[in-house]
């Protein structure tokens, strides 16, 4: 631990504050002449289950202070994961903050938002003294909830909640003796069980048919970019440390997956009908498996555990060509 | 979106509250006999800069209550995700919550809890009333704050949370075609892709000394189970769809990583002193490869990586054996 801050540096304590992770909302209201008004805030939170109350903190230099002080109604948005770049527009002044934005009618005139995670129609109950800040306290008067993964924000950053398991997660039913320093923990080990676990449940969706694992990379480099030599085709997979030799692609193209053009030396490779239908359907097969597995872990989860793998590629990216970049 | 509820039904209401978002603190003061009271709560929130003001809610059915409101000192500790245990500890009735737990000095008598992810050390400005519960205003008059990842809390759950980049994370340079359904958001792809970078991360740091996928499995599982026949061998990696036959079982003898015991149709296969030292040696360098790949995502993101792959696993398993079960 750091020795105590007393006397405050301003960006030490925010940032010391910007650990406790929260929510994003935004909050709306009506103003006298019937413009809406709405702001970005994560000083949310529940106050009382029964009166039904919530609040939050308001600057005193925001624009939209006498605004939320006269008025009586406000709601409170809960955002979802789709909805950051709303969160951004709404945590900017000056912006047409509501253009283009659809409302649904609820009990008062304050704008109700579309697409959030929940929401909280609110009348003040109190307004307190906080500082720089007012705290509003709101009675809700009517509340509603989706199934949409909703926004966090931490240390200044938008995140994503993952669920932690309540006890620590173990694949093994016993623990790993203690001198065995191999354990389930390591994140290579992980990563190729994941990987394999994957490739077994599409190559059983794929019912007997023989699904090389190499084959599965090839025909899926050639369905997104037709048409290359084998040193091409070699750059996009050789990482794997799987080379892709002649006699590989002449499998290939005995089972007419792969038809072979030019002179030797000089050979090019491209998918046939039949191989691009393959190709199309170990795609439609692996999206499935990933629908289901997206379903057991929660679509908010499934969509974390992509976000963190694509930045785990990208911190060991070892400089492979773009796939899908244009020729 | 579902209809409003009007009415409250109280469950509803505290489900629509947990979607927002929340870390989790353990506030602590001390009685007027001298004994230290603490409860875990998530109703924390910054309230103002200057002065700097932070708020939290403790119901009035609360038994701390009376020494809340009549004490004048208070401490929040923002729990890291380590301190789950502790999260759970305060907030169960009756316990002796401050059993063996060490404190560090603050600047007032309340307890000062140990490695937390930041702590705020206030003196209460004010008191509001809120519903069945009591609005806690506290100055802030001593802070600081770790590395430590930050716990969280989402529906009800503990939760991590991950950073989420501000624009939609590409690998690729471009958007895919739009008529290509094979993008890089698969989840097949991401894991494959990420499987092969660290192993290929690991061939690098091994300089030149030939790393073959299926030897590193292999040497793997006789380094955590020694003394396997084929068969036994196979039950724990042809989930990969790569068998292990005979003849790459005699290459490692030749390398003189592994010994074969037993008459033909019945061996056993051992790891030499060389092949559990070369085992032991690619284990060190998977831990490097993963602390360099933590240190670069962050531990907390890290964390969360692992988690999440450990649930895509159990969620997928195709009922592997437990690799580290006694015998």
């Amino acid at each position: 631990m750091a020795t105590p801050n007393i006397g405050f540096d301003p960006q030490a304590f925010r940032n010391a504050l910007g650990t406790f992770t929260t929510g994003v909302t935004i909050i709306t209201t009506q103003a006298e002449d019937g413009s809406p008004v709405g702001i970005t805030a994560n000083s949310f939170n529940s106050v009382s289950l029964n009166p039904p109350l919530v609040l939050w903190s308001l600057s005193k230099k925001a624009r939209s202070l006498p605004v939320f002080s006269t008025g009586k109604h406000w709601n409170v948005h809960v955002l979802s994961t789709e909805q950051e770049s709303l969160s951004g527009r709404f945590a900017t002044q000056g912006e047409d903050k509501f253009a283009e934005i659809q409302f649904d009618s609820g009990i008062s005139e304050a704008p109700l938002l579309q697409d959030c995670t929940a929401r909280f129609q609110c009348r003040t109950a109190f307004q307190y003294e906080g500082g720089d800040h007012v705290i509003f306290v709101g009675e809700v008067l009517a509340f509603d909830h989706s199934e949409r993964a909703p926004l966090a924000f931490q240390s200044g950053q938008y995140a994503l909640a993952t669920r932690k398991p309540r006890s620590e997660l173990r694949l093994a039913t016993t623990p790993p003796p203690p001198e065995c320093s191999y354990t389930e923990d390591l994140l290579g080990y992980l990563l190729g069980r994941a990987h394999y676990q994957l490739l077994n449940a599409l190559r059983l969706l794929l019912n007997n048919q023989q699904l090389d694992e190499q084959a599965f990379f090839i025909l899926s480099v050639l369905c997104i970019r037709d048409n290359l030599s084998l040193e091409e085709i070699n750059t996009f997979v050789n990482y794997t440390g799987h080379e892709v030799t002649l006699p590989s692609m002449r499998f290939l193209e005995r089972q007419n997956l792969v038809a072979i053009e030019g002179v030797p030396g000089q050979q090019r490779f491209v998918l046939t009908a039949n191989g691009r239908e393959a190709s199309l359907q170990q795609l439609a097969l692996a999206k499935l498996v990933e629908e289901d597995l997206s379903a057991k872990l929660g679509p908010a989860d499934a969509q974390a555990l992509k976000v963190l793998l694509k930045r785990l590629i990208v911190v060991s990216d070892p400089g492979l060509p773009d796939l899908w970049a244009p020729r």
